[in-house]
């Protein structure tokens, strides 16, 4: 009665890890922070909540595989707003972000192919990658470089016969890097040079800051064939548990394929569809808002960070994570010590250690991932422990003074 | 830019390829009768609805990938009416059962492991098992014999070194058998023999029929380290769009390695699991009513479909299936004919061809699965097409009179 090697060998999620310490010190009556988690604290729009509260059908019954027409066409709409020009057969919409990540792997790629990707990465992408039996061949981006798009000839390097894909997120989970357009061009160059695809999760599209312009990689026609977008509505709409995402793509082949997976998990969840679909209907000020919101909540928690000694990190441009680079040892060990052995006036902090975001073994191994969907006055406060922890840290478990 | 090889080697829906048939067919006003799908027509409780109506949460936020408690809470309280005590720890909750059937596939096979299978068999299975690269050996069970358990010789004689475990389904689709405590002590005996699982998927338990009575895989605590129950709330509330379905299973190790796949995901919907939770309210006669409906449905279209010269099927206990062998030389041809040569006063019939149900080539030509999730009126209506639609295609394609 033994479970499969293959599932033995995937990886916890690396936050859920530290999960029995969080509780524990909540059950101890500490106060904790969860940096570590992308769960939005903003409201969804009343327009889904509304349309969830007026839902009328009198059986909920199965849609079609490639989810809802009037959702599809709603969000042709919202694509404009980008530039995109896509017509809803273009549009898949799936079980989330995530479910569109698993399918794009198993239609483009066999097992033992590879799928290049920068990291450090959207971890939850390894176990998609292991389901798949894709390898995931990583290029590092650097804290240093402020994580931009390791250079080309590092893609190049690692191109290989099995490789079919180049995976990227753009605006960065975890290091909140915003790929340029001339990052994108160089990208889609290398692709069309060696006939691979290009997937580009844009989950957060939005999230974009200091007037940071954001290029979605549907703006390039020229290279149509070879594009794969991954969405979702989960961020955008403060709506992760709807479970709303999409493929948007205009290579029919792709899409006809990944309808067969479509099909045989027969749709979408159906009231959720029409929670999105209005979602897509609240005014440009919701989302603006939001952004301003985040924008604001990076800067303190940012300036909170880098005022302490020996953090390094660089400021994020989207998305609303950050990787920060701790003084430390072992960032997983200091994310226990500030779970189990510290709290500054009953509070204390949760972080991601960011060793699993990386491939490539033994990087990252003093880096967490930090996330800021929490209030200002959170994060201030999280900010302070973070300092008074770390000092508490290289105090008690690394010797230094 | 190819596909995959993996991806172009699944099948496309049976049921889909004769989508533009029937489509072709309703643009020329005639009136398809779909028995092709089992879509319900049953209401959803209101008390589903109600909940959604009623949804107050400001946030739609990620739920625990496991599910809610409190839907799995309830859910143990319904298995005590089928003798089945669980705790919630021995649920967890996936979107839709089809997601269940999959992560019990990954969890339990390596690549190339494989499973025994009755075939006829939910057609879905197939490119489940394809993406989990798992090997569905069948073994046949046969209409003449009412589709029971083919022997326990049958079944030890496809045993190799690789298989993992062996997949029911009861009450079955596409067959309506409903597995009798006999038959499933006989595989778990097996199945502890050989140290295998036994998965049965349970999403038909309240449709038995002719006051047969069920029995739950879950009922047989000796044997509980090997059992895995599929269940969903699809098609016992009408509710196939919420996709909200479960894994039950008293074997820690089998969640807890399933939990690495569902964190990866995130969690199920979750407006819809709400609804789901508010379905368990739903008064004992709500179902009672539906499967009263049901059996005079099936009653009336097995009656239509047994009066027809030359058609073949026997009586079905559950679900709401049966197969029937068709006086024709290939049931596809005849289901096209159907759709696009024939009309009985401007009505006709689409059904799914069987072939597709079987994993053992050449079997199942002759057969179509039939649904019956119509009323009564319809269904009539459908058995008058099929008697006149048999005799115009056995005169006009077949040459015989
Ligand atoms: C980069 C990225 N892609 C995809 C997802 C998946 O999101 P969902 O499945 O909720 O759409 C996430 C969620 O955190 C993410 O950060
Ligand atoms: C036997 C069987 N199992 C599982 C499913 C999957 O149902 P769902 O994913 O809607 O729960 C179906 C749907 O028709 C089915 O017939």
């Amino acid at each position: 009665m033994q479970m499969s090697k293959r599932i033995s060998s995937f990886q916890c999620s690396p936050i859920r890890r530290l999960v029995p310490y969080s509780r524990d010190a909540e059950r101890r009556g500490i106060h904790v922070i969860h940096l570590n988690i992308g769960q939005p604290d903003i409201k969804t729009p009343k327009e889904a909540i509304n349309a969830i509260n007026t839902y009328s059908e009198d059986v909920i019954a199965y849609g079609v595989s490639e989810g809802e027409l009037a959702l599809r066409e709603s969000l042709c709409k919202y694509y404009e707003k980008y530039g995109v020009s896509v017509t809803p057969d273009n549009i898949m919409i799936t079980t989330g972000g995530s479910e569109a990540i698993q399918f794009a792997f198993m239609t483009l790629c066999d097992p033992y192919d590879e799928v290049i990707i920068p990291e450090p990465f959207y971890t939850n992408v390894s176990t998609f990658a292991n389901i798949a039996m894709v390898n995931l061949v990583p290029v590092t981006s650097q804290v240093d470089d402020a994580f931009v798009l390791p250079s080309i000839e590092d893609f190049e390097a690692k191109i290989s016969k099995k490789t079919m894909a180049i995976l990227l997120c753009s605006p960065n989970n975890p290091t909140g890097h915003v790929y340029t357009k001339t990052e994108l061009l160089q990208l889609l160059e290398l692709c069309k040079r060696h006939d691979i695809f290009l997937i580009v999760d844009e989950v957060y599209r939005e999230f974009c800051y200091d007037g940071e312009s954001f290029t979605s990689v549907l703006t390039f026609p020229e290279y149509k064939d070879r594009i794969i977008c991954i969405d979702s509505f989960s961020k955008r709409f403060s709506m992760c548990g709807s479970r709303i995402g999409a493929i948007v793509c205009y290579n029919k082949e792709v899409l006809d394929s990944a309808m067969k997976l479509a099909q045989a998990r027969l749709c979408p969840p159906a009231v959720e569809q029409v929670a999105a679909t209005a979602a897509l209907t609240a005014p440009q000020e919701y989302i603006d808002d939001v952004v301003k919101e985040y924008e604001r909540r990076r800067n303190t928690l940012v300036s909170a960070i880098q005022e302490i000694p020996g953090c390094k990190l660089s400021r994020p441009k989207g998305a609303f994570y950050f990787i920060v680079d701790f003084p430390v040892d072992d960032a997983e060990r200091f994310a226990i010590f500030m779970l189990r052995d510290f709290s500054y006036q009953g509070n204390t902090v949760m972080f991601a250690p960011a060793e699993d975001f990386y491939v490539t073994k033994s990087l990252g191994k003093t880096q967490a991932r930090i996330a800021y969907v929490l209030n200002e006055d959170e994060l201030r406060l999280a900010g302070k422990c973070l300092a008074e922890g770390l000092k508490a840290y290289r105090k008690q478990v690394m010797g230094l003074r």
